[in-house]
């Protein structure tokens, strides 16, 4: 029986080109060994199995993720080596489930207060196999302490009986046009800066681990030594617009049907509720068409993208199913319950979002 | 056994506080009742079975929805009496869901094009016991005809062998500073226009449906015969700063624990995958805290909202749980799997977001 077309599908709906996220999961990989950086994907990008267990397989040392949740679908789902890179917040009922992963994989947690230390500690008292690392605030002045502060936070860390393995960034001020070079620079002096707080302190250093997207490839070894990211492996209309990606890296589109015209526009039948709502001040829109490269979609509602089509071709017929890139991937995954996996326009599989709103 | 108390449960999660929520259903019905207005509230604002349930009976004549999947699960949940207010595309496929739905309910649905009509006809040919309203453009332009053109898109869906019940449209142009008042009166206008151009091409008008949250309260009868408000029943900081509800009528927030502290700053653990990343440009930030009126959600990631702290006060200390407004509310909704109910502090329900993610 020959597969399905996608085309047959009822819009909207998610769906990834299995070649072209197979090529990005591989360059990644190959970027990561030839500079000597070890992977550890973002899997809040994805939130599949399936993807996980591909980057694993391309070389990936472990992955990353930002919730507790997210970190027991990944490690019920095979996962053996996980970094939850958010300074946690520790109660009992937490503490409780981070000492149960403790026991079924390698688990390294983020902190970034000796007060946050001090509660981690407190509630995984003796069930905790796992190991901290310090988070530093790179530029993007969002979680992490100064570099030169890192050190007191791991020495609080370790007085509470943890142990500490190296310290992590975000350089997320990466994200504007023209930034990534500044900021995988501040990344590379706030890491080296917090490991020489660390050891100051008389706290050894073993992982420096940062990392963007944007950052990746200006990611030197040295005073880095593991890189994490996510959005790599789809892509989306924020990285094109950054140029961190081509059009025919976009492994990840939604499929949307034309439902009304005017002059000058059409409105597709995928808005916020299925492509998000990021818009950052620098993006030219809410998100693109991967095969319209001028048209914008230029006003969002939850199920209307209002699309701007350019004054030098026709606007597409009513019906017409496009291909929507959203500006901000890892939000659109999250709306998703599964994504349709494509090759060639055929409809080879369906992977269950398996972390979709794993917040907590 | 004493009901839980809101404060044991692992953030971030959503809670809706019962008091507030069947006052806002009641102010509403009233509101309407009092105009001799018929209310047909949004569901995709709360996409939960138990709050149509009470939107119904406090004296809603139906519900409205944006998709086929979202009337699906309204009408397996009981409501007998669905309107899909947006122009459909209708193939094979749907054409064969509507016609299930129409012998299970009272049904209406949206076109906005001689073409969408067309389709709806071919499709639904023999089983479709629906009505249809014809969507006209009153200034938002979105989706929807110019008013004297609705004449034109009711006579080829007559032609069709449809059975035309009445215009629509949405005010979306009312989401703006001081925007409401004439959104109010363009919606007036436009549905009248419209009847008018329907009655001159021999098409009998019995329903005129507008209404949008912020224009709710300017709306009279006579060039409206019903209203569709969604937010409403919730609020949010959209409204908040609208000018359209007062913080003590929100009735969901975001419980969300202070994670991290800089100077000027405290960051929680709800970002936009609990939020939603909605902001127009005239609002002052990504959400507000219900408790704290000067302080703003400046920046958001996926699992963090970084919030501007007003130097006027201490900011929390780590672990404090805060209570976040959404900029929009149906966003934040649609992230989550369950609302928590909450009377007093208690939890008294939880309530599954049946509709979640049903966009198509």
């Amino acid at each position: 029986m020959p597969s399905p077309s996608q085309y047959d599908l009822t819009t909207p709906y998610l769906a990834v080109d299995l070649d072209v996220l197979d090529k990005n999961v591989t360059a990644m990989a190959a970027l990561a060994s030839d500079r000597g950086l070890s992977l550890r994907p973002h899997a809040k990008t994805h939130k599949c199995l399936e993807i996980a267990a591909r980057q694993l397989d391309a070389g990936a040392a472990g992955v990353t993720v930002a919730t507790v949740s997210e970190a027991e679908v990944f490690v019920a789902g095979g996962c053996r080596d996980v970094f939850i890179a958010y300074p946690l917040w520790v109660d009992r009922a937490r503490g409780a489930r981070l000492c149960s992963l403790a026991e079924r994989c390698s688990l390294r947690i983020g902190v970034d207060s000796a007060e946050g230390a001090e509660m981690l500690a407190r509630y995984t008292a003796g069930g905790g196999a796992f190991e901290v690392m310090i988070e530093v605030d790179s530029g993007h002045h969002r979680t992490g302490v100064a570099p030169d502060a890192a050190g007191d936070v791991a020495l609080a860390a370790v007085g509470a009986g943890l142990r500490v393995r190296g310290v992590f960034t975000f350089p997320g001020h990466s994200y504007g046009p023209s930034s990534a070079g500044p900021a995988a620079a501040d990344e590379a002096r706030a890491l080296a800066g917090a490991a020489s707080s660390l050891r100051s302190a008389g706290v050894d250093v073993q992982v420096l681990s940062g990392g963007s997207t944007p950052t990746a490839a200006l990611t030197k070894a040295g005073p880095v030594t593991e890189i994490r990211p996510g959005v790599y492996v789809f892509g989306d209309a924020q990285q094109l617009e950054l140029g961190t990606c081509a059009v025919d890296e976009i492994a990840l589109t939604a499929a949307a049907t034309v439902v009304s015209r005017a002059p000058g526009r059409v409105v597709l039948d995928a808005g916020s509720k299925v492509l998000g709502a990021d818009r950052p001040a620098w993006a030219t829109g809410y998100g693109r068409l991967a095969d319209h490269p001028d048209a914008r979609v230029s006003a969002l509602s939850e199920h209307h993208a209002t699309v701007t089509w350019p004054s030098t071709s026709v606007p597409p017929a009513l019906g017409t199913v496009l291909r929507v890139v959203p500006n901000h991937v890892c939000s659109a995954v999250n709306l998703a319950d599964e994504l349709v996996v494509v090759t060639g326009g055929a409809v080879v599989d369906r992977w269950r979002v398996a972390a979709r709103g794993a917040n907590s």
